[in-house]
């Protein structure tokens, strides 16, 4: 066998069977390899970004990491936002990026370049393979160090020799490290501050956000009366009728400071202080209260689920029940002219139980995120990074992990634009993807912003820098132009009746909801 | 005024008066002050790849500087890919890279990352602006950088505190170094080389392959009897009727050691020793000839125009005469199914004088690429870095430069995708660009790759990952999508129709031009 061979036998022997690629040239020997090697699924994308988003949203669903195939460094770099997205939300992603043989090193042909510079800022582990002999362990290697808690990124490059060079041997797993156990003292640290404090709250992040960690979560709130909360932009949330209700912080400062008044003890279970997206003139980006203890359970490699689990004995609240969301359907009305509110009841009303809700709705999602809290059980997922273009990507994993799940992404236009090469795959893999497209004709974020940031009047020319008219994008023509069926639909009437349909679709659709 | 405007009119005042953006939050203060400020003019693209490769573009027919506009290090490397490409055409630009106030360094927020790291690989010059007060002249600084020769990547980096804060100056502009002279004794060493060798030839590269710099190319060969070569992907090259006819160097690696076979002496005039694009096994990647004698006349920095003259000069061919191209128009029947090679007949026969292709055909242009040699004069821009995704972006640029000659630009379907939401903004800008996708449904490139690596006989998985059939891609509803009219042909007569209409038409059209 070949390194490429040995590379793919290696890879599914560490439990890695997704790989999603756009391979080039010097790829061409791991490309060859797959038709021998049948438990890799391979996925093409027709951009690195859909790729690498692909990957975050594989890896937020399956708790593993999928590969990615990558064409030197150029390739590498068009997947890098969503890299920086994937290790804002903790996924785990091992990144196969082809380089020249290294016999083409010393002669600077146009297609090289520093891609271990390249990997590095979005990167956790980065390794160059310098024999075909080794390329399976460190194909091991690579899946040990994606694995690492809370979820890594790790950077394999593999230059072509490395690839079509004589191979021996499919590297054995190595054994991935578990999360650590939070300490007895830290337990019995933080009951104590709960039954003290006299308005305590806690935010969670990464897995505590899933069924069992929100159950423990429950109890506490319960037993301690403390509020619940988590990030305006946690990776996963499971959330819905049955389930332990968190707050997510809002995403302007003031806001999360006006909700954060009066709190006396912010506990952390994963999660980082809360902090401003943006820094504005005259205002702070720390959002802690003044005068609130700030107490770690867990970090982010810890295992948060059991120090919950340990927080509930310690304060005995085993046996306290807990509250839990009652099933709650917004009001829809038929009539009227569409716009964002209208969207999110229909779709509070509509999803289908166990539905994954992929949100880059921006604008539109910041105001109308409870309207979905009470629908039926699902998984909400959300922009992490603040890199627009990932949740149509994000959404492709999400649907390859998950096939028997509808995924539902929630994406504003001037978002959709970046990685619209996102519905050629769903088409492609017949993925069972909903795409909502809010076409506001704009990045309507920034036209708040251009306010909040103290700039003066926007005149035509910075107008024109955050306007999507002129020309309007046509979405449906796009999704066709891609193989999807589509709708475009203005009214609340038609919004309804394109979800429906959609909802009882097994397959890829888009709809594009012009809101004001 | 504020930093914004400080910076704004720093840039002007250096010669830097066009704008492609795609801003965020943290760039509001330079949107803001783009209405105070006439001079500048911005141009939107809906992805950042779109404003690196327009401002390449820009470069290359304006030779100075564009700056870009890039939103945080997500921004920037969304348009890594085509920074490399530009770096590799030697074009200047000015990257402007917001990152967050300096005061929220500390908190990690979900958008902060190393910009510099992220920087670095792609530019010659990286600096981020500390202080409002000292932003003009960080402005001059990397306007100086970028334009050093042969041009330049400098990327400046602007916190939003840089940008809001109180400023005080417009800096003036720094002075260029320009190309360095060539010695006297580099000239008159390879006179005599020219004068000894039996069978030389000249490689040239950069501005000595516009007007000027052919004439003396052309009368030092008349002379000498040496062969004009350019490489494969010369960033741009003045040709057809009545020019000095230069022989641009194939792409395989076996092909460019056929064509220099038996040379005794390459002068390299702004040109590197020629290469392989790719390593191959038991391929060298150095293609000069074994006994060929290398010499360097003027390197990328140095004045190659100058030093062709002096060459002129000490060769005592002043007087001589050259050859030049005699319009001749390839042979075009309407009847037949359309294949690269009626594309690229139609093209040669129709395109109007002065026309710019920026050719990004890929597997279609390398083949064909001689039948439009001795077409009306024109400039051929190629995609210099090979990283796909180039030259449907570097057409607006050129566009914006000349907006009285036509863009021609072909671009493969699996290129095209890559950066399609050019599209959008040659609509916006009503840019004068013909986009002609030669849909081949496919990675053609990489069918021939594969094999050509040694690469087992493909089977079902590996063609899945270079196909893009499945869907068929609809290149006139994305085109529709985005506000440009096109047409989908498959026989001769409809593409000689559809070329003809849209030479005649002023602004974007889209053709696409299925072929076998």
């Amino acid at each position: 066998m070949n390194g490429a061979e040995s590379l793919l036998r290696s890879l599914i022997a560490s439990g890695v069977t997704v790989c999603f690629g756009n391979p080039g040239t010097s790829e061409m020997h791991f490309v060859s390899a797959l038709d021998s090697v049948s438990e890799m699924r391979c996925i093409l994308g027709l951009h690195e970004n859909v790729v690498t988003g692909a990957a975050d949203g594989y890896a937020r669903m399956a708790e593993k990491p999928a590969c990615t195939l990558l064409h030197l460094g150029p390739g590498l770099s068009n997947g890098l936002a969503n890299l920086h997205n994937a290790r804002r939300a903790s996924s785990a992603i091992v990144n196969i990026v082809g380089d020249h043989a290294l016999s083409h090193a010393g002669i600077d042909a146009p297609l090289a370049s520093d891609i271990i510079g390249i990997a590095r800022p979005v990167s956790d582990w980065v390794y160059t393979s310098i024999s075909a002999r080794n390329v399976g362990a460190d194909a091991a290697r690579a899946v040990q160090a994606a694995n690492r808690a809370p979820g890594s990124i790790a950077t394999l490059i593999l230059p072509a020799d490395t690839a079509w060079n004589d191979a021996d041997d499919i590297a054995n797993p190595l054994p991935f490290a578990s999360p650590i156990d939070v300490s007895h003292h830290t337990i019995e640290r933080v009951a104590a501050q709960l039954r003290h404090a006299s308005s305590p709250a806690i935010l969670l992040r990464g897995n505590v956000l899933k069924d069992e960690g929100l159950i423990f979560a429950g109890r506490i709130a319960k037993h301690t009366g403390a509020r619940l909360l988590c990030d305006t932009f946690a990776p996963r949330l499971q959330r819905g009728a049955g389930r332990v209700v968190v707050e997510r912080l809002p995403y302007f400062a003031e806001q999360v400071l006006e909700s954060l008044r009066g709190i006396d003890l912010l506990v952390l279970v994963g999660a980082k202080p809360p902090v401003s997206f943006f820094a504005y003139p005259e205002k702070s980006g720390w959002l802690t209260p003044e005068g609130c203890m700030l107490s770690v359970l867990s970090h982010s490699h810890e295992n948060g689920c059991s120090a919950l689990s340990a927080l509930v004995e310690a304060l005995g609240a085993g046996k306290d029940s807990f509250s839990v969301a009652r099933l709650s359907l917004p009001e829809f009305s038929r009539s009227g002219a569409l716009d964002a509110r209208a969207v999110m009841q229909a779709v509070a009303r509509h999803m289908p139980e166990n539905a994954i809700l992929a949100d880059e709705s921006v604008s539109s999602g910041f105001a109308h995120y409870g309207i979905t809290a009470s629908s039926v059980p699902h998984d909400y997922l959300n922009l992490t990074g603040g890199a627009i273009g990932s949740m149509m990507a994000v959404s492709i994993g999400a649907a390859v992990v998950c096939p028997d799940r509808k995924i539902i992404t929630l994406v504003g236009d001037g978002s959709a634009m970046y990685t619209l090469q996102s519905l050629w795959t769903q088409a492609r893999e017949k993925l069972n993807v909903t795409t909502v497209i809010l076409a506001n004709r704009g990045y309507k974020v920034l036209h708040n912003e251009l306010i909040r940031v103290g700039a003066a009047q926007k005149g035509i020319k910075a107008h024109s820098m955050i306007e999507l008219t002129d020309p309007q994008i046509d979405w449906v023509s796009l999704a066709h132009g891609m193989g999807i069926e589509a709708v475009r639909v203005e009214l609340h009437a038609g919004f309804e009746d394109a979800f429906l349909s959609a909802m009882r679709h097994q397959g890829p659709r888009l709809i594009e909801a012009v809101i004001n």
